[in-house]
């Protein structure tokens, strides 16, 4: 099979990986087998309405329960209910919901379900402080540790300990009942102690930890969460818990798994796929100077593949601003990257985030062709400029190179696509 | 075989990068018959001196000349003159050296040969402007390209234009002798008309272009330099002209033969060789994170090949200056990978330039291993802090992992290599 046509293919791709990512399609088989007793369906996460909703539409026999989601993320359902709530700084819609979430769970006996739909995004939308803490109080240290520096692992430490649901909290409270998690990762490592701060999954890290990580970042935490983080009993559950004997973890999507889709149809059509990496970070313009110099090496050198070949990749790119313009980390990335390729003959990709949305704009992300520079040249647009006054919107959309998408109803973080062809 | 010490291992694919890119190793095999009439040794670059002395040694006859080298980069000769120049910003003894170049190449018959020995840095080390051009002319042209974001490409098709020995302006000079060029590239792409701005090799771009380049990148040239480029008459020769007929160029060393060395090494050991790029560029620190989430993948996956496998690239990253610390751009990338990788178990890194000396101090790069983090954190240092300083010396230095091996007398640029071990 020859590739007519890069662009649609390229898209397919884009297609390929979020339709692995798709509720409706990889969460069906997951389900488990109703229980003697009630069946409670919670969780939280900017996918986690559209997977109850996937839940409901197949499940036989009765549910209840409740699910937070982001504004603007819910899909109707019938016998769940959909809250929303704010992220990425948590509010009280997201504290009160989170409260319901616990209440939902409590008294439950060995023969009820619960089913918790956990997606990227519910660790703030499922927040709830523990006792002698303020919203504000959690809030102070959120932002201080977005500030800070501090990786996924160590904010999510902290905040599993301030937190009443957080770091297996949750499961301790739906205990004895059976409960079954369903995650959508957007995180490096995929560990569903780490997605959404694993509110029912055991937490190795301890009060110690997070004092020890708010003194390392030098973050000033308000007094109540200082004497919280010293001097409270009530650790997490850590691995062993016997109170978490009935809870199991299924990774229902992943970055990888939609990487792997990616490369299956490429394969079909006899594309090498070369996957780099499905939790590549690091600012997106040079993110995407390193994917052109690997896509020169491939079409120059046939390495670390021949020709047709196809570099994958996911994971969370960083844009620093450093212009006015408009766009996303994707838009960056495909921007550098049709720079560094400079018309190079036989090289098209994509960039795309996968939940449809790169940042401020209405795109999932934009398509990089050979012609590109001469096509944007044409219309009077310089590359350079554009992505010096990081401007991929403004770049894509008058050559019409914008992929949009619409939100997806998923997240599995950033997807890349960058095709060579012999030439 | 088994890698029962990876540092050794590493520091061995670095060794074989910089052999395969030896004078003394690579430059005799490509050594042409002596001629009939008279042999000239003329040249510019970092390693030209050391090309000139390993000619010395191999060449059967007699042989006089002039190479150009920078400061502190001569060896003995005993029949070619050595003199040094100012590198990257040209200086007086650099035009009066490049006058006696072309001198030295005049009145020649077609029984003369000419050996060019060209290596990185040749094009600011012999410069000589154009009639009716200062030296200072081009040092403001070139500090403005310098900091103008023009490629390299773009900077020589300017310099070409206001030189009277570079764009095989010293080839026409030779003629009717033979000219063999023995180049060792340090750019992407290895074109010979770029390496040292190919001072014997056909030039493509014209005096339009490089006005082109100075409106494109708003360069304020003197007055001299813009009447030069809309006046000059004296074109450079175009591929095809027959005064280069009997021009030819060797391409010595490359960054790929380097990593194709290198690669070599690891097979023999077992382990499989992923060359990423020849040519990879970016912003150090991102392009060390980008070669950790590989290597991860590599561990994690399997991806794009199974461990035991070494990561394998060449190339010229940045560091944008941010802190007050000492080091270059191979340590802030080892600093940036040591950082990302936070102890993943298996997986050992090296990254130096060939030439020796990355950046300002003594050393050519460091290694990563492991328990880098650890053994920074039990001496006192912060990985991202001294990252943020942009202190790689600072940091490498105390847990005795810098790279030091001299000047090697050569450059095909930065080496690196990340071993992702069996765990």
């Amino acid at each position: 099979m020859t590739i007519s046509d890069p662009r649609a293919f390229l898209t397919g791709l884009f297609q390929a990986a979020v339709d692995a990512a798709q509720p409706s399609l990889c969460l069906p088989p997951h389900l488990p087998s109703p229980p003697k007793g009630r069946t409670i369906v919670v969780g939280a996460g900017k996918a986690s309405a559209e997977m109850a909703r996937v839940v409901e539409r197949h499940w036989k026999g009765q549910l209840s329960g409740l699910v937070v989601t982001r504004y603007d993320h819910a899909v109707p359902c019938e016998n769940i209910e959909i809250v929303e709530a704010a992220h990425p700084v948590p509010d009280a819609a997201g504290a009160a919901a989170a409260r319901r979430v616990l209440e939902t769970v409590q008294g439950l006996t060995p023969d009820d379900l619960v089913i918790c739909l956990i997606s990227g995004g519910g660790s703030a939308l499922m927040t709830l402080p523990a006792d002698g803490l303020t919203l504000d109080d959690k809030q102070a240290v959120n932002r201080a540790l977005l500030r800070s520096g501090a990786n996924i692992t160590e904010m999510n430490c902290v905040r599993k300990h301030l937190s009443m649901i957080k770091g297996g909290r949750l499961a301790v409270a739906a205990a004895p009942a059976q409960v079954v998690t369903l995650s959508i990762s957007d995180v490096p490592g995929d560990d569903p102690a780490v997605i959404a701060s694993g509110p029912t999954v055991a937490d190795a890290t301890t009060f110690g930890d997070a004092r020890e990580i708010l003194e390392r970042y030098g973050i000033q935490a308000p007094p109540s969460v200082r004497a919280h983080l010293r001097d409270a009993m009530d650790e997490t559950p850590k691995p062993g818990d016997p109170r978490l004997d009935r809870c199991q973890t299924v990774l229902i999507a992943t970055p990888q798994a939609s990487l792997e889709a990616a490369a299956e149809i490429a394969r079909q059509a006899g594309i090498s796929p070369i996957i780099l990496g499905d939790a590549i970070e690091g600012e997106s313009r040079d993110v995407g100077f390193v994917h052109a110099a690997i896509a020169r090496q491939v079409a120059r050198h046939g390495q670390p593949a021949m020709a047709p070949a196809v570099l994958l990749s996911g994971g969370e790119t960083t844009v620093t601003m450093r212009g006015k313009g408009r766009g996303g980390r994707n838009g960056e990335f495909a921007l550098a990257l049709a720079v560094a390729l400079d018309g190079a003959p036989g090289i098209h990709a994509i960039a795309c985030d996968t939940d449809g949305i790169d940042g401020s704009e209405n795109n999932a992300g934009a398509v990089v062709t050979p012609d590109t520079l001469t096509r944007a040249n044409a219309a009077g647009l310089k590359a350079r400029d554009r992505l010096a006054d990081n401007d991929a919107f403004g770049f894509f959309e008058p050559i019409g190179d914008l992929v949009i998408s619409g939100p997806t109803m998923t997240n599995v973080n950033d997807f890349r696509a960058v095709l060579v062809l012999k030439f």
